[in-house]
């Protein structure tokens, strides 16, 4: 550029980084709430990437060539929310509505606003699912679009930032650039580096990816560093921004004790003023990407899944990994990830199968559950899978997962006191509970491999979070491949018009009923046997006629802590229905469990064949 | 040492490596599964670690001078019981118990063992949970007592382990020792930076530990770097050790596919030949630490509660603060920590208060109850706060506390639709199911500052994983400061012989019943309202005798989503008792909130004084 063009260029990011901080002000200050300081710290940031770096067509935000931007600060939405205005994609007086009843600009960004991808607002989530955008961008669409996400630097206390590091450096992500403003204060304090920006580029090459300081309210250093980075071929990079809290305004201007607060009106006239922003309501020229589309994934063909013969048997894990692979080879939009136990969850099949469209994560839950939301960003249909223990770890990102609306599939592994020897650390006891309890989740527990197989096909065209839990044990194939498991269903799996009462059971503990079905039958008392494997919805009909059919006596019997659960599913679908609640024993594990042998820990937990005859039998008696 | 003296050492560091290696493999054997080959690549490394560096005394393992190891790769189990046998702690007969039911040598190491203070074998905990017992090692105990931790290197991608990073760093834990066992082999294959050690060392002196890069196999390198590491005064260390998974058996040795799998006895005898140990069940002299005492805590006080004035109004958030200062009066046991919102959870009054006793954890959840749970290792009795919403960050950790035994306490505040502006992804709507799967665990959810104040204190006494529920914004005080909140009680606040429904609800759901009775009476509808404060256990007494007083009709109400939360708890109260179920209609949210004031959120959730009056109405007309 020429001196002259150059000195336009800074006045025009100067008049753009101006009107995102007074309307950052405006519209906390018309809000009573939110946060103008931290949005202040970034619009210089901003100002560049919106002008000058990001390819974004905010007219058409399905645009498969558009660049990705993540707040991954999400609490400096208002500097997002002025950014769209900017952008001309929404007016000034829809910027006043922010933080109100029915606008579309909540607190923290949502994907009700249609150029927002995710959810943000708990943080270090915004640079993990960039991961996934990125990956799907270089990997699966093969476009040149970006992903560009705004850190703040308290949050990079979070380990799942370094989640994302890991596997940004890894699956190599030059598409992906990370810019941290570096603004020194935290909600109640300094952070723990401040300003040691030195500290944060040791962390960032540590990991492996290149890293660029600079300071941040400094257009042109902002503006080299935005085309350093795309120039990096190798790795993704992170430029460490210096800068100040509240900045332009003399009384907030790194000022603690300004965090989360709006200005009152007379504070917020007196910031404008001192900011002397060239115009307040300038829309100014966006970069819209070149037009491209993503590479061709493959033909859709029709589904095959696996089928298991009938007396035979399989564990429901193996037959989870099985029809992934079936999935994959009817669907090019299917992926998966895995956190580091694909041998166990039997990922490792799809993985064998279509590793191009497997994405190993190591262990790191978050990390992984975050992939998935990323790369459904992108309409990928993502599978990730772990042991069900181990997705309590990515609980906040699945909760997330919900506000973003997104579509993702997660399978759980080893579910219960029936694994065995590994003990409890090992054993999925409360993933009932906390999958049910996510908004618009679908919870399905098989308990037999046709099942499973129907039940993971289903789980790829159904919408919001669902889950799967399966077992490590192999059990009888009772189903045959054509049966049908529709969500939402049930199966009675036995009955007569003697039943004297009926339980409810899924997955393994299905398998302990019909034993005691057997041997109660054996004792002239006959039940009838119902398998629950759609925990959530859960089949109410079903369990309603159950119980007026036999006896007005249910027993539930999981593997599985006593709350929330399959007893708790079960009890909730009697108690909305306007029947009389019939008399309803639970059965779960009910104290710690240790190591031994599966059928040991059932009997110990009181969830066996067993248990399920004898509770049978002192609530008919 | 002279040559002959480090002969002598270096033979009994074989002999003892080479035992450990012996008795994993036989343990496993025996046990028929389990991890000898994750056990033996770090023989070495605990070898020279028990003979000449932990000072422990095994037969008194409460002795404050010991020092602490904490096997953060649970699944070497084998080779920690190994060395307890070695120790002379435990015989060879119950080594041979491992993973076997009813025995203490669980699959993965837990408190059963009074020589294993925290269970682990959920990957990435070991370290943060040892930053806990270093930090009261140096600021409260004030004892010489070191840290060892061995991390395995797969679970150095689980990000909980930079959170510990960084806050060891932050508290320059020179008396935390981390020994990464890298032996470059995961579960299913090469781990991400496989034997990169410059890659680990980059990433621990990017956190500003010291790092230190040894041979694993090599006694004097390992002793050396035990040395150096103890010499360090202003810092942790990471020494990264080189070594082979399955190291001196031939067939195990570097080779994939051998993870988590038992050799048969023809494998175990060959191994063991080729090992030659020297002897099969030696005991080798220990370090016994020398006699210490922990600093003085200071004398013990007569609890003085905060009071609040009837009538007035106060947020819990802030009594859940107040009541925290009032027991660090009172006991100098009494620790607090926070993921760097203390100024929205009051946390920081007791950080003013108490400095010395309050440990800042940054955004950080994961790290937060880790540390909560080394704390109580040496007996502090810790409470920690955040936002419910991003308590479920630390799900896994907190599941973990509860294998582990553990005594800890966490405030999660800004509970549930009413906290208003700030939208979704800062609500706690998972909480209290979350909580109540927890094993072991106390649910509280209070609706009054004097209330709260009670709780507090009796979560200070009570063992397990307690948990206190507070909301943002200010509520009526409408209990004397006197009255008593027992764990497991609830208050009937309003009633009458005539009553035609019960309302159950709690925290901020009880003014809104209490809004919705006074309008119900003026219509000339009696009504129970029961504030159920202890969601888990909860009253089922009081309920039950609602049920039947007032007309078998209740109306559950909470600002939570509709699973495993107070509806669901209510539920279970009353099947679990033998007596005919009462009707109940549960009032919870269904639909995903935005942002807006908090009643308008209360009435779009349906769960207001104007949803509970319309829904007893319905219900008793």
């Amino acid at each position: 550029m020429t001196t002259a063009e150059t000195t336009s260029q800074v006045k025009q990011w100067t008049n753009l980084a101006q009107q995102l901080r007074v309307d950052s002000i405006r519209s906390t200050t018309a809000a009573g709430s939110g946060h103008p300081t931290s949005s202040m710290s970034a619009a210089d940031l901003m100002s560049v990437l919106m002008l000058s770096h990001l390819h974004y067509d905010y007219d058409d935000p399905k645009n498969p060539a558009n660049d990705h931007f993540i707040l991954s600060k999400g609490h400096a939405a208002p500097l997002l929310y002025s950014m769209f205005k900017a952008a001309g994609a929404i007016t000034d007086e829809e910027l006043l509505t922010l933080r109100k009843f029915g606008s579309r600009l909540a607190g923290h960004p949502a994907p009700e606003l249609p150029w927002v991808d995710v959810a943000t607002g708990s943080l270090g989530q915004g640079l993990p699912i960039s991961v996934g955008i990125a990956a799907v961008g270089k990997y699966l669409d093969k476009l040149p679009y970006k992903v560009w996400v705004l850190l703040g630097d308290s949050e990079l206390a979070e380990g799942s930032n370094y989640e994302a590091f890991h596997l940004a450096e890894h699956y190599k992500l030059n598409n992906l650039v990370a810019i941290l403003d570096c603004n020194r204060l935290g909600q109640r304090g300094e952070t723990e580096l401040g300003w040691n920006m030195e500290a944060y580029a040791a962390r960032a090459r540590g990991f492996g990816w290149h890293d660029i300081i600079i300071d941040g309210h400094n257009y042109e250093e902002i503006d080299e560093a935005y085309r350093q980075a795309a120039k990096v071929t190798d790795r993704p990079t992170l430029i460490i921004a210096k800068t100040i809290k509240g900045k332009g305004v003399s009384f907030l201007a790194d000022k603690d004790g300004w965090h989360g607060k709006p200005l009152t009106p007379e504070q917020a006239e007196q910031a404008i003023d001192e900011l002397k922003p060239a115009a307040r309501s300038m829309v100014y020229p966006v970069q819209k990407p070149a037009p491209a589309q993503p590479a061709p994934l493959g033909e859709k063909k029709p589904l095959e899944l696996p089928r298991y013969e009938l007396k035979s048997s399989e564990a429901t894990r193996k037959a989870y990994g099985d029809a992934l692979v079936a999935l994959g080879a009817a669907n090019p939009r299917v992926i998966a990830m895995d956190g580091e136990v694909s041998n166990s969850t039997y990922a490792n099949e799809f993985a064998k199968a279509y590793p191009d469209r497997y994405f190993e994560q190591y262990i790191a839950e978050q990390q992984m559950v975050a992939f998935a939301v990323g790369s459904q960003v992108r309409d990928m249909i993502p599978f990730a899978s772990t042991f069900a223990a181990f997705l309590s770890r990515a609980y906040d990102f699945i909760r997330m997962a919900a506000v973003s609306q997104a579509n993702i599939r997660l399978s759980g592994s080893h579910a219960g006191v029936s694994i065995g020897e590994d003990g409890p650390s090992q054993m999925g006891l409360e993933d009932l509970a906390m999958m049910r309890t996510v908004y618009n989740s679908t919870v399905l527990y098989p308990c037999d491999p046709n099942q499973t197989a129907q039940l993971v096909a289903a789980m790829a065209d159904h919408g919001g979070i669902s889950y799967i839990r399966t077992t490590r044990g192999k059990t009888p194939v009772i189903y045959g491949p054509d049966e049908t498991f529709p969500i939402g269903g049930s199966k009675v799996v036995r009955q007569s018009d003697k039943d004297l009462a009926t339980v409810v059971a899924a997955g393994i503990t299905l398998h302990e009923a019909l034993q005691a079905y057997d041997q109660l039958k054996s004792e002239g008392i006959r039940i009838r046997v119902i398998d629950a494997y759609s925990v959530k919805p859960i089949d109410d009909e079903t369990l309603l006629a159950a119980a007026e059919e036999a006896g007005g006596k249910i027993i539930t019997v999981e593997d599985h802590w006593p709350e929330g659960g399959l007893g708790e599913a079960v009890l909730e679908a009697f108690s909305q229905a306007e029947v009389p609640m019939p008399q309803i024993v639970k059965l779960a594990v009910q104290s710690m469990p240790s190591s031994g042998k599966p059928a040991e820990l059932l009997e110990a937990a009181g969830i066996s064949a067993h248990d399920i005859a004898q509770a049978v039998r002192t609530l008919v008696k």
